[in-house]
C-alpha cells in the first residue's frame, strides 16, 4: 500500500483520495493552511488518518516560523494548531493528536527553538508509527472475533488509507486474512463520498482480499438471506458511555445487525476513545455541503437544481447496539471502556 | 405533469426517465420492439407505468401486422405479448396489463382483424386512464393516514412517473397536500439508479410539494432524531400473504421503521397483488448489470475497474413489516389481502 500521509523532504506528502481510485497522485504541502484544507475537503480522511495529518501540520507550519523566543514561537505554533483543529468537528484524533503536539511544545519549553522544531517533526513521526502499530494489534485482537468463511459486511472506509496504514476495522480484516481464514468482505458503497466504493473495494482488491461491492440499501436484504456473518466498522469518536459517532448510515447498518441477530463490532485505537464526552448526544455532527448529494465529484448532477439537502456527515450508534469495541488494548464491552481507559 | 406514457400520433410517446431531471426527452417508439427495450432500459419505469407502456406496446405491435386471418394474427399478438414479457421479471402489472390485452384478443376472436387492432388501441387506453383513476383513488383513502405537519420518508419513486399519473404513494402525498396538510416528503436518493433523487424530488418540486433529498443510508438517524413520523413506498408486487417486493432498500426502511415504532405504509393498486404467488419468497428478483453500481449514468465511475458487485433491483419486505396496504378499493392489513381481492 502508498502511506496515506508521510513527511518527505520537509513537507507533508498526502495521498489525494479524493481522486481514488481513478487516479493515485500525492499532494505536497508546504505549509500548515494547506494541510488545512487537504483535512476540509477530505483529500486525507478518516479519524486516525487526520489525527496523524494534523500533528504533521503542526510540525511543518513550526518549520516555517523564525521567532527565537520560546514564547512568541509556542504563541504561534498554538495559533497553527487552533487553525488545525478548526478543519472538522466530529473526529476526536484530531484534537488528541494536536494536544499531544502541545504537550511536547510544553515539556520542551527553555530548549532551543531550532531543537523544538526537530522534536515536534520527530513526535508527529512517533504519532504515525503509533498509529499503525496500534492497528496491528487491533487485528490481532479482533481476528480472534472472525470465523473461517465467514462474510464481514463494512461501512465507509476504516482501512489503510483511514490511517496511518494497516487500517483499524480492515486491519481486522487483514489479520484474519493472513492467518489463512477464508473470509469476504460486502463493502457498503457509503454515499455520499463513496469511501467504500471508492476506498475499501480499492484497497481490498490490492491486498487481493475478497471484497463485494454493495449499495447501501442491500445491506438489510443482504443480512435477511444470512449473507452476513458480521459487522465491523471504525469510529470517529467514541463517547464515555461506549456511544459510537462514525459515518452516517453505521447506525443503520446497527439497527439491521440487531433486527437479524448478527453481531457489529467497532475497531479504533484509544485516540478515539473521548472521555470527556459522556454520551453521543454531546459528539458535534459536521453538515456538510449539498452538492456532496446532488453531485457525484462535484460534476456530474443526480438531483434537480434547487433541491433542498441534508448531510450529516456522521451519525451516532447507541452503546446498546454495538456487541464490543475492538481496541489495540483489548476487545471490550461499550460498558467497559470508561474504567479502563480513564486516565 | 408531463405524461410518462401516451399513445400519439400512432406512436407510444415515453418520457425518457433515465435523463431525468437534466433533459426533459421523449422517445417516439414506431415498433413494439423500441418499447420493449424503454421497459429494459428503464428510461420508463415504475409497475404501474410498465404495464401501461406494455399494453401500449402490444397494441402498438398489433397495428404493424398484416394479416387478415384471426388466428394467424392472434399468434403473431401472443409473439409480441411474449417479448415484451421478457422486459422485467419482477413487477406484476407488467404481466397483468398483458394478460388483460390477450384477453381482449380473445374476446374478440371473430371480429375482423382491423377492428381488433382498433379495440386493442382502445383496452391500452382504458387501463392508461383506470391507472389514473385508481391512483386518485388510492391518494383519497391513504390521505386519512396523513395528519397535518408530518414528515413522510419515501424510498424510489412511485410517483406520477412511476404510473400513468398522479402516482400511488406520491399520489397519497398528493392527495394530502390538496387537502391542505402541510406535510414534507424525506425522499431516499435510491441507488444505484436514483429514481429518488432524479425523479421524486423533481416531480414533487414541479407541484411544489416540500421535499428534502437525503441518502439511503441517513433513514435510519433521522428516525432516531424523530424526523419522520410515516414511511411510504409503492411495490413491485405483493405476494397473497402481503409480502411486498419492491425497490432494493425498501426492507431496510420496514425494518428500521420498525425499530423506530413509525408507521409503514404501502400504496398500489389491485394490478400489483398476484394472488398467485402464495408469498414473497417465490416472487422473482431481477439482478441488474454491475455497471449501474460501479458507475453513474454509465460514465461517471465511482468503484476501481473490476470490482465485484451484488445489484439485486429489489428486496422483500415480510408482511409483518407492514402497518397497512393502500388500494383503490381502501386500506388494508397485508393478511387481509387474498380474502379481499380474490378473484
Amino acid at each position: 500500500m502508498v502511506p496515506t500521509v508521510e513527511w518527505k523532504d520537509g513537507m507533508v506528502r498526502i495521498l489525494d483520495q479524493s481522486r481514488l481510485p481513478e487516479q493515485v497522485t500525492f499532494l505536497d504541502c508546504k505549509d500548515y493552511q494547506t494541510v488545512a484544507r487537504a483535512i476540509q475537503e477530505l483529500r486525507v480522511r478518516g479519524a486516525p488518518a487526520i489525527g496523524v495529518t494534523a500533528a504533521m501540520g503542526v510540525a511543518l507550519g513550526a518549520q516555517s516560523l523564525t521567532m527565537t523566543s520560546y514564547e512568541e514561537f509556542a504563541k504561534a505554533v498554538r495559533g497553527i494548531c487552533d487553525h488545525l483543529a478548526a478543519t472538522r468537528p466530529t473526529a476526536v484524533n484530531l484534537f488528541w493528536a494536536i494536544e499531544r503536539m502541545k504537550t511536547t511544545l510544553v515539556g520542551l519549553r527553555g530548549h532551543p527553538v531550532s531543537e523544538i522544531k526537530r522534536r515536534l517533526v520527530e513526535e508527529s513521526q512517533r504519532i504515525l508509527d503509533e498509529d499503525i502499530a496500534m492497528n496491528k494489534e487491533i487485528g490481532r485482537h479482533g481476528a480472534t472475533l472472525i470465523r473461517d468463511g465467514q462474510n464481514i459486511l463494512t461501512h465507509c472506509n476504516a482501512g489503510a488509507l483511514a490511517t496511518a496504514g494497516y487500517g483499524t476495522a480492515l486491519g481486522v480484516v487483514r489479520a484474519a486474512w493472513e492467518q489463512g481464514k477464508k473470509i469476504r468482505v460486502l463493502a457498503d458503497e457509503t454515499r455520499p463520498v463513496l469511501q467504500g466504493a471508492r476506498l475499501t473495494v480499492w484497497e481490498l482488491m490490492q491486498d487481493h482480499i475478497p471484497v463485494t461491492l454493495i449499495t447501501d440499501n442491500m445491506a438489510g436484504a443482504l443480512m435477511r438471506q444470512g449473507q452476513v456473518q458480521l459487522c465491523l466498522v471504525g469510529a470517529d469518536r467514541i463517547a464515555a458511555n461506549g456511544d459510537v459517532a462514525n459515518k452516517i448510515g453505521t447506525y443503520s447498518v446497527a439497527v439491521l445487525a440487531k433486527a437479524h441477530g448478527i453481531p457489529f463490532y467497532v475497531a479504533a485505537p484509544h485516540s478515539t476513545i473521548d472521555l470527556a464526552t459522556p454520551s453521543g448526544d454531546q459528539i458535534p455532527i459536521e453538515q456538510r455541503k449539498p452538492q456532496e448529494v446532488t453531485s457525484i465529484f462535484g460534476s456530474q448532477p443526480v438531483a434537480p437544481i434547487g433541491a433542498e439537502v441534508l448531510n450529516p456527515a456522521f451519525d451516532v450508534t447507541p452503546a446498546e447496539y454495538i456487541t464490543a469495541i475492538i481496541t489495540e488494548q483489548g476487545v471490550f464491552k461499550p460498558s467497559e471502556l470508561a474504567e479502563r481507559f480513564r486516565r
